[in-house]
């Protein structure tokens, strides 16, 4: 098992519960807006349980009533982004949001957001690549970039993606603001709880799902489906039927085969 | 015309009425899950009318109350999995999957899949093809795959361009079971019947509508469509003209625009 | 400033209020039905305007209580269509609504239409390419080709894109027509107005968020949105990257950040 629980952060606490690693954005006073720190120590964590199938889900939700009110602003003002040797660094900061979205995208763990208050910029690209997105009542989705003379440079494919075109190109232009229930409607996401209550509930529901399916199938289906329209639908199906194979041979499939002919729960549903 | 309807099948019905085929999945014992035996007998049948503009529609559904519980997976056992010669049948079974799917997608007819009962795995794939989907309220739409250790390789990516990654995302993942209802508002079938006679009224509406297309029009229409996306968008444009004034050309492009100035249904109104 | 609205039209009104450029389709006794002459004032009017910030929003609209019935078909009936010269006058007409379509799409500034009556072929695609789209609830939308024995060419990908392959294929081989509240659930449309007064009202408030972003912001959001899944993501993220930097160096950006930090309206909202 991986020690990831174990390390000091600064801009995130970070509980291993179970198999369930909960990260939790730890800058209220910002109300959990990103700076580089935040965003390295995200990194990290993914990058340490990359190859963990002990750890099933990560969650991931803000302290004090709010997701993520995007990147911090007073990090990358103006009057700094003229200094040549800063424009890289705006260029690094920038960049390094779509590195770690990038990177929670492809996490072979089922990634669930807990969304409540400001979901924004940055926060919002994040909550467009959970596997599961649980919003409470209070959760406001926007892209208010454009207001402040920038771009949702990071977020614009995961969102296009998510919503799609149509939606997306609304809500960037428009900057609207869009409640819960619109953003179920909207596809950002799967449910929406009306109390702290409700939304622990649906957590928990959720969390109860993801122990029905095997670890390293989980895994393996979410890589196939991100892979869909980056390659030849031919080639796709070649290697879907060599993963299954695969899987069909490995200890899980033997064991989720067995269990089912035998009316059975499989050793992975602790 | 194509005596398709005539030849016999083991796993299938098959019946030719007034240009609609009908074809009925007949493994009622196993709430039609399919073994490679079905998968070819589908497969020829679409070979067989791939070029015949007669039969304008397909109906595709199951007996005896679902429309298909997935692959058989007692023809894919995990023991058997273990022999090398068998590691190939496994891919070769589960490839076929996929190529089923594939040719019922590029099918030149209108496909209209009925739904009721268990939809699952490789039939879930298959309703995700169909130009229209009927479900009765009795529908069970789902994902297993990942429960029983092994992946939803071969449906992955009809599923994803179905209803988008987000959703594609948590059916697979957590293993959910949609109902008809909701698999309506997540864009897997277009229209919901409470009873068996309103499904029926409403294949006959769909049935009437189809009618009103000119075939090859309609064949046209849909390849075109299934295009977008994989080729430069330019380029598809440029081809799209071409189709375009091919058709105007044709007997259906000048009987239909004659029906239309003569304000009268054109021929291929039956 | 652009002397775009002095122009004289033969087919369209165009007009130019305070940064806001509204194109009326001009051809009531043919429900603004579209002939080269129209396609080409449209596609005029948008190279004009292609690199004038100063219009920050284009608004199109049909006179007479209908947005547009599509091409105008009496332009391009059979007959005609057998002589060879007819052939690639037909072809150059059809791939003209896609030259014109694309222009929108790609259009710098907000694009929003305001959609009533007949909104088919041609002119459902148009609409399938605006940043908002306002439906009156006398709108019906439909692709009505393959009854008339021809094809929605160059419409095809622009609705796929908008609505998703399902129900484009639905909505195309079944000729089936929308209501305004059916085209906002299929994602046609962001709003729907029961009334003249509220369509209005609604417009307004559209423009009045359009004025919240930076143009030069809006324009590339929208450029980087459109580029989505059209070139690999890793280098999209570069770009987007390179793209985030410029904007916050720009006097838009300096603008806009001080004006967050002074808690002030930034100089671009009027």
């Amino acid at each position: 098992m991986s020690n990831v629980s174990q390390q000091q952060y600064r801009e995130i606490l970070v509980s291993l519960v179970q198999g369930v690693l909960t990260i939790t954005f730890n800058r209220p006073h910002k109300k959990n807006a990103m700076n580089l720190t935040l965003v390295n120590e995200v990194i990290e964590v993914f990058s340490r349980i990359e190859d963990d199938n002990s750890v099933r889900a990560v969650v991931i939700c803000g302290s004090e009533g709010n997701f993520c009110a995007g990147g911090d602003i007073s990090d990358m003002h103006s009057d700094a982004a003229n200094a040549e040797g800063t424009q890289q660094a705006i260029w690094n900061f920038n960049r390094s949001f779509g590195r770690m979205i990038t990177q929670v995208n492809n996490a072979p763990q089922v990634i669930i957001t807990q969304l409540e208050g400001a979901v924004l910029g940055g926060g919002f690209g994040l909550a467009c690549v959970s596997d599961i997105a649980i919003a409470h009542q209070s959760a406001i989705f926007a892209m208010p970039e454009t207001g402040l003379g920038v771009i949702p440079a990071q977020i614009a494919p995961f969102v296009v993606t998510r919503i799609g075109l149509t939606q997306a190109r609304r809500l960037a232009l428009l900057g609207e603001r869009v409640g819960a229930a619109q953003g179920k409607t909207l596809g950002i996401v799967h449910f929406v709880c009306d109390t702290q209550d409700a939304l622990q509930t649906q957590l928990s529901d959720v969390l109860k799902q993801v122990q029905r399916g095997a670890p390293k199938a989980n895994a393996s289906t979410k890589a196939l489906m991100l892979k869909v329209g980056t390659i030849e639908l031919e080639s796709l199906l070649d290697e879907a039927a060599d993963l299954f194979t695969q899987a069909l041979a490995s200890d899980e499939g033997k064991e989720g085969t067995q269990a089912f002919l035998q009316k059975r729960k499989p050793s992975w549903c602790v």
